[in-house]
């Protein structure tokens, strides 16, 4: 089959790989009906964090049962899948508690198991899912062409910006500002508006994502940067800070406008991948009860929370995707995300 | 009349000063008839933070009230009151959001206000008390000799442990590690037993500080520190860290050992005073989703909650007070807190 495979800096290819097979017997395969690219993709292409040895990359992806093994019990062939972008047991404690992420038997497509076995990573014609009972969650239908990319942001940045929102506390009536206008904070944006937020001022001088901003929810865009664009939030909430922070950028430089910007006792929800940082103003964070909370998302655990708003259409989290590209022209995706013409970049196999 | 003045490390004395008088309209004069060093003011007087110029010293206080300006009109002379650690009026949007160590007009005993006019500090005789009304908490009678000690941790600790489990998100059944046995970790352990927590694991190597956490509510014990702490907690929890960590030092290590301990996805809920640090580890607390939550604790949002149960001697937090000098020998007093003979010095004026 066909996968993509990064081999350094700005520099991944398709090409033919090995078809998976079931190595386990809580296996499943699946075939690929839709994948993207991720803003942490970026970071190895863009030579931020070392990319290592040539390896398979895609975290993200929806696509339809092909082979289960024979202990695979609640998925079956032919069911359409969302795979988060982590592999886990759903049954460990951690899961229990909701931090999937931390799954006792926790693995990353592309990269080896507890036992060192590599599994397959997302953008490819094919993947062979480790723990698929516990992995993938079962859609109530097949979605159509319209409801794909949709469904196909429950794998990862809807439901890590919905963790951004529930890290920062974020109720019905909060105040909220996200810093970040990726996929991510705008499906932050969708989040905090679902959970009830009275107040959602997005950070953004672009504008196209300012509009969709607005449209997911947003009732204010502030364009300043830094402890200007603080000040900003500040004069639109009558002096006083927002009760929540969304933090889903990464950056040093992210997480202290967050914490310029939040309301003293207030709450960042931080899912940005720290990229070289960030370094928290412990100080700050002390002498003004400004608390950080967050952490890779533990998206498997609110997927089946989320569907049914998806699958209604209540939601549109697919309109972060702003452009097409087959599997074969995923360096053009690559491309043009690293270049931010575009948002997220919906790739079909 | 006398009172307490810090020269520099490991000089404080008493000293003859004016008597207070009332500055401005919504003063109070206040008679103390306790007061107590606080395990922060170690700081100044181990010249870990410069002392600065001579300046008067002391948090912690409870006492009669002497004199009130012509407007104020919740407190009259004649009542016993509670001083939290820090001046607020109570009523700006800080302190509606409970966060009164952020009021618009705070101010700290000692320091000069926001218009350089400097307050008295607690360890003397009398103290003039800024925004009276919205500062002072009058209790229902004046309490007892053996009362005195549990209402006067109502200025500080008891407040502070409280805030280090709400911040981190402490509730019925949850599994809690404290880190600190001085007065504001036993504290913590009063306030996690309070919220109903099931299991509370007490780090200390001090046997007397051992039993009281137990007396307290403490189910276990651990000696270990650091990583061997967080290891010998999570052999108690069944290989799993506790939901919530109370870091109550403020210390690198004391952090580290806090986020160590503390389950994926759980919080610290931090209310040590960080000296020189603590510095967060980002990538843990990412990778884990472990979120850190707190800092000085708005204490004067707390006490009418608190006072009843110290009241009516469902808590018993003045057992953290196993020591008692006069005002004149308060340079004792600091000393032993200093050489850890005792855990928290109560001063008669």
């Amino acid at each position: 089959m066909r996968a993509t495979v990064i081999h350094g800096p700005r520099d991944v290819r398709v090409e033919q790989v090995p078809d998976p097979v079931i190595h386990r017997p809580t296996d499943a395969v699946v075939r690929v009906v839709a994948t993207c690219v991720c803003g942490s993709d970026l970071w190895g292409y863009r030579g931020v964090r070392a990319p290592g040895e040539p390896h398979r990359i895609g975290h993200e992806f929806v696509g339809v049962v092909e082979e289960v093994g024979v202990e695979v019990r609640r998925v079956h062939v032919g069911d359409f899948v969302v795979a988060p972008f982590s592999i886990s047991d759903n049954t460990c404690v951690h899961c229990r508690h909701g931090v999937h992420t931390s799954c006792e038997r926790a693995a990353w497509w592309g990269s080896p198991d507890h036992e060192g076995i590599s599994s397959d990573a997302a953008q490819g014609e094919y993947v062979r899912v480790p723990l698929a009972d516990g992995t993938l969650v079962v859609t109530p239908e097949h979605p159509d062409a319209a409801l794909l990319p949709h469904v196909l942001t429950l794998t990862d940045v809807l439901g890590t910006g919905h963790h951004a929102a529930l890290s920062a506390g974020v109720h019905a009536g909060s105040t909220v500002a996200v810093v970040g206008d990726g996929a991510v904070g705008l499906c932050g944006v969708i989040a905090a508006r679902r959970l009830g937020a009275e107040r959602i001022v997005a950070f953004s001088r672009h504008p196209a994502r300012q509009a969709l901003a607005r449209r997911f929810g947003a009732t204010d865009v502030v364009a300043e940067r830094g402890d200007d664009g603080a000040a900003a939030v500040h004069d639109l909430l009558d002096g006083v800070g927002p009760d929540a922070v969304l933090e889903c950028v990464g950056t040093k430089e992210s997480m202290d406008q967050a914490l310029a910007t939040v309301r003293p006792g207030g709450r960042v929800g931080f899912v940005g991948v720290p990229a070289g940082g960030p370094e928290l103003r412990v100080q700050t964070m002390f002498s003004s009860n400004k608390g950080v909370v967050g952490g890779v998302a533990p998206v498997r655990g609110y997927i089946e929370g989320l569907l049914p708003d998806v699958w209604a259409g209540t939601i549109e989290p697919g309109l972060v995707f702003d452009g097409t590209f087959g599997l074969d022209d995923i360096a053009d995706a690559y491309r043009a995300m690293d270049e931010r013409t575009v948002t997220k970049a919906f790739v079909l196999p």
